[in-house]
């Protein structure tokens, strides 16, 4: 295919691409194959000889929509939402068509300086503290991972190495293998499954911080925790708090948890993956108050901003704890301008070494809607979740069991159920009095807001 | 923006995508920017009122491109390349469009089951044996990762669980923290700096192993060095073999390792990340044989089998020794289609939880180019870059200083120099008989070989 082939075939990708998004409320969200439909559909092997676009083209809707579950249809209640606009989408075609791999600041310098600028904008949207902008020279940043998890995993190991680094330098008698074998990572019962896998990756132990009836950690009872643990000879190195839990999006107390984590030399993470891009507007940023406290945050963008996936935002307080803990500087990636006040590495910031330009996307979607049009987004979304919440109350079938913040709304038949089946029959309880277990259950039905609510 | 403006924008964009690489040899490869260069370009925040199509579109000549490292220009030499070509944008676009987020079969069973066949495709293409294959109800399969560092991360990571359990059976006075403070990974001097990233972020030693005067990791110091760390308590358990390294593209003696690995219960992984785009060559086949002996296998087709970054392509024997190692099943990621035979949950093989539809890229361009367009790709490189040497050899001021067998032709300058400079200036080295140091300098010189040579 020659440049004059793409122009042709890439305008009809485009009409495609609007026609598919105008019209997907006329498709089936969750496709109704069977594991293992597609294999018969294709050949065995790929073929000898080049094929032609019509035929590929064709089976885009032969093959691969039977199968696709619709993300972005106003019928798709599955998870958090996953963001798309179409800003976004040719910001994305601009990053392919550059195609550039920006593993360090000299790989593409507009790559490194436009995620470092654009999340400092994002920062500020938010109103972060100033520790965690880039500026001039300052000492902390933003970067784009692919999603939350990397960024849990990054910030785990940075305090890893920290706490190894301290606790060697105070007990020189323990070797890294008995430090590594006592330190514990926290996080509350309701978080995301990525913390645990975090600690999983990182070797290191970690403990469920039980939440209270309203599904949040507080203070005390990471207190009594780190107590116990301490008396025990382990050492507590890092906490993930988290705004929005995943199941019922409940918020963490950063304003009991911060102070005690800065005191005990812990870590504090705080993963608002979903609930983050709320905080741009003025009237829920105080659910951010206490990350004052924090080493380091994260959001993702491609949740709930209007920007395709992946583009998960992560600031730290300290760049040095993140590059700090893995540069390795092979003979083969050094260029002239080492990292320093002006010039960013981001390869020392994430688990892979290549990258996407990125940032592209999110300079694309905050130039375009403003910041003005993201929060009537964020607003609208709150304001139908409010108004789902407010004809679930009317109905005397169902109740609201968890209180309804943001976008979320859980809900759940009233009274005593001994089967209940979702949607898609996946989970058959024994439902009683496990008040938790139905909160998550209840999660599966998250409401997407940005749709017309069919009841 | 609505679908309308984006039919008229996208088709701008196609259009300007394809300019871009019409065009882009008239652009200087390596922008003259100093750090810093972009923030005086741009405001200090984001806007608060949406802004046009127009004005976004006009800053990426003014402000993106001055300091773009132009990838894809023929006069780029630096680094591995970056894979790009027209029928891997077009699946990009596609993949943005559709948007899914396929972290589970059931979240876009489409997204899971075209990349599960669609790398049985590639890899009966570089005949990799059977065990590496999904097929209907296959103990092995290929998945696609972001990154070479991230296949390399994910086997070791694997490796570790199994070890782990296995020691602790065997030896059940030992606890985890002592097995881990035990346990040591291996790689080649000459491997990618990425292997030894991977043990440090899963808290494990890794030692070099020497490469012989080609460079290579030969069986008997394998073992040497096995018998050694053995004898001093250690425990050996994971071996990363290196086909085409960074510095100068030797290969590792599979052959040789396997059979070692084997026996002594090391999982051997294979990281190919630029070589083994080749392996679809029958007459390059041979550098892969001994991959039978393999747990895992990696190669980037987003370097050299014109699939646009990120895509790459990981296969293991296994699949439940990378499930196995952190499979966690929250109630809000379950489906009813747990993962069997036809299953997969792609979530467990990685390191993030979600993941965009990369095999659509691959599919198309298999399908487009077909195996053998691929191969002529492939032996044009190879074919260039012997001319390149034949070229580098009639000249009597250089020298080749590794042998060429792929695209990647190493030389120097003769005799001793006290100065070295590469041309941007990054690197003053006192040579003299550093051979490998030496070596990995000219590796800077990468030979771009799908573009014309100018001398």
């Amino acid at each position: 295919m020659d440049a004059a082939e793409f122009r042709k075939r890439g305008k009809e990708m485009v009409d495609y691409i609007a026609d598919y998004l105008e019209k997907i409320d006329k498709r089936q969200v969750f496709p109704d194959v069977e594991p293992g439909y597609l294999r018969p559909l294709i050949p065995d092997c790929a073929p000898q000889d080049p094929e032609n676009f019509e035929d590929v083209f064709k089976d885009i809707e032969k093959i691969i929509m039977p199968g696709v579950t619709h993300w972005h249809s106003p019928y798709f209640f599955a998870y958090f939402p996953a963001a798309s606009s179409f800003p976004a989408l040719l910001a994305d075609m601009l990053c392919g068509g550059i195609g550039c791999v920006g593993f360090s600041w000299a790989a593409s310098p507009a790559c490194t300086e436009l995620e470092t600028v654009v999340l400092d904008w994002l920062g500020k949207m938010i109103n972060l503290p100033e520790e965690f902008l880039a500026g001039k020279d300052g000492r902390g940043g933003g970067v784009i991972q692919g999603s939350a998890s990397e960024a849990t995993l990054m910030s785990l190991l940075a305090a890893r190495t920290k706490t190894i680094r301290r606790v060697q330098s105070e007990k020189p008698e323990l070797t890294e293998a008995e430090i590594m074998g006592r330190l514990v990572a926290y996080a509350s019962d309701q978080a995301h499954s990525s913390v645990e896998r975090a600690a999983l990756i990182g070797g290191v132990k970690i403990k469920n911080v039980p939440s209270d009836e309203k599904f949040t950690v507080c203070g005390s009872t990471l207190k009594k925790v780190l107590e116990e643990d301490k008396a025990a000879g382990l050492i507590p190195f890092f906490f993930c708090a988290t705004l929005g839990t995943t199941p019922c999006c409940s918020f963490d107390k950063l304003l009991e948890l911060g102070p005690i984590c800065n005191k005990e030399n812990i870590w504090m993470h705080i993963d608002a993956a979903y609930a983050g891009s709320a905080f741009i507007c003025p009237e829920f940023r105080h659910l951010l108050n206490g990350v004052e406290f924090a080493d380091s945050f994260n959001f993702n963008p491609h949740k709930w901003l209007l920007v395709n996936f992946d583009c998960s935002a992560m600031w730290v307080k300290k760049r040095s704890d993140l590059t700090g803990a893995f540069k390795l500087e092979p003979l083969y990636l050094q260029h002239h301008h080492q990292e320093s006040g002006l010039v960013t590495d981001y390869r020392h910031w994430q688990i892979p070494l290549g990258r996407r330009f990125r940032s592209l996307k999110l300079w694309f979607v905050l130039r375009m809607y403003g910041v003005t049009g993201l929060q009537e987004h964020i607003r609208k979304h709150v304001e139908l979740s409010h108004q789902f919440e407010h004809l679930v109350l009317q109905d005397e079938r169902f109740e609201i069991c968890a209180e309804v913040i943001l976008g979320l709304v859980c809900f759940r038949l009233k009274g005593h159920i001994h089967q209940y089946a979702l949607a898609d029959g996946a989970v058959g309880v024994d439902w009683t009095v496990q008040l938790k277990l139905i909160m998550i259950l209840c999660s599966y039905i998250l409401l997407r807001m940005n749709m017309i609510i069919k009841l």
